[in-house]
């Protein structure tokens, strides 16, 4: 999984039947001292993050994975919230 | 998802039988601030998107997913369209 | 899918058996513009290209799904030579 | 595989329940000469990895295979210990 | 597929089940002219490659499918050796 910074979301009215009802967070990569790495995305939330949260990301196939409904056009997904990083 | 800007197409008539018929549109990763990120990929288009919209990416076997018919070739597809970015 | 040109081949006479009788092109990937991006790969060929064209390629699993015999090795595909990039 | 440098680990009380009791390490993926490389991820561990371990990382669906339990969510796994580099 | 240099190995004895038996070579990922791109990885081989040898290397579900036993861990497979470079 990525460590990542939610700094926003995104509004799509015009998007595949998967995606609705889902928040769709972008997220900023992260490492362990909370630099910024990689690329910004958009994931699906899974957990109740909100923005400013640390989370984990999951992506491809195991994003679809998180949802019991359809979720054909998700390949990332927030599957957790980061209470501590230790070293 | 990545967000993306719509740039071009390309047209392409020799091809794999699971192409015809898409719009494949030329697309160049973006983060939240609208600036270019990544590389330019080709996807194909499944909600009716045109050159200079804002658009979602979605990819690999999620790709795949988004098209009834044959999609075998696609591992690229604009998912959704985007209204706004909120931060 | 990736723009590339190809510009080479590869032989190779140890190797799997799901690669035999395969064309294996050196493929460079390319932006819109025909910048080279990213790094070269080596993608079996489905359509008959040669070197000097531009090309789609897909990757992973949609790659394997090009053939309809053994492709298991396969994890990048040429599947459609392009005509004319449209901006 | 990607071989990586065990430097922490993150706690995560809020999460999805594939990925409850498992160990949630941060690794640095490094080269052969132990430089670091890419980004830092969080692999769950299979193997009794411990901070300052050099391990072996797998990634995507096969991650997920390394649990027989639910690991939905497992997208980067450690798979195994490093002794020795051999050159 | 990517091209690479067979540069060393790894000795690992505490794995997955499905690693012990296989031959885990590092390798370094190169062009058609032979320069180094990308990061090292660790690959199973699959056709008796040695330090010294340029190779093809497939990744994720097709390096899986590489062997008839166990090989869940396994995401990085080489599957030729390459005899010549043709521009």
């Amino acid at each position: 999984m990525l460590m990542a910074k939610v700094i926003g979301s995104v509004v799509s009215t015009q998007k595949d039947a998967s995606l609705v009802g889902k928040k769709l967070m972008i997220v900023q990569p992260i490492n362990g001292e909370k630099e910024n790495i990689r690329f910004q995305q958009v994931a699906a939330d899974t957990v109740g993050a909100g923005v400013g949260d640390y989370v984990l990301l999951c992506s491809g196939s195991s994003a679809r994975k998180m949802f019991s409904g359809p979720s054909d056009a998700v390949d990332y997904a927030i599957v957790g919230i980061i209470d501590t990083f230790d070293f």
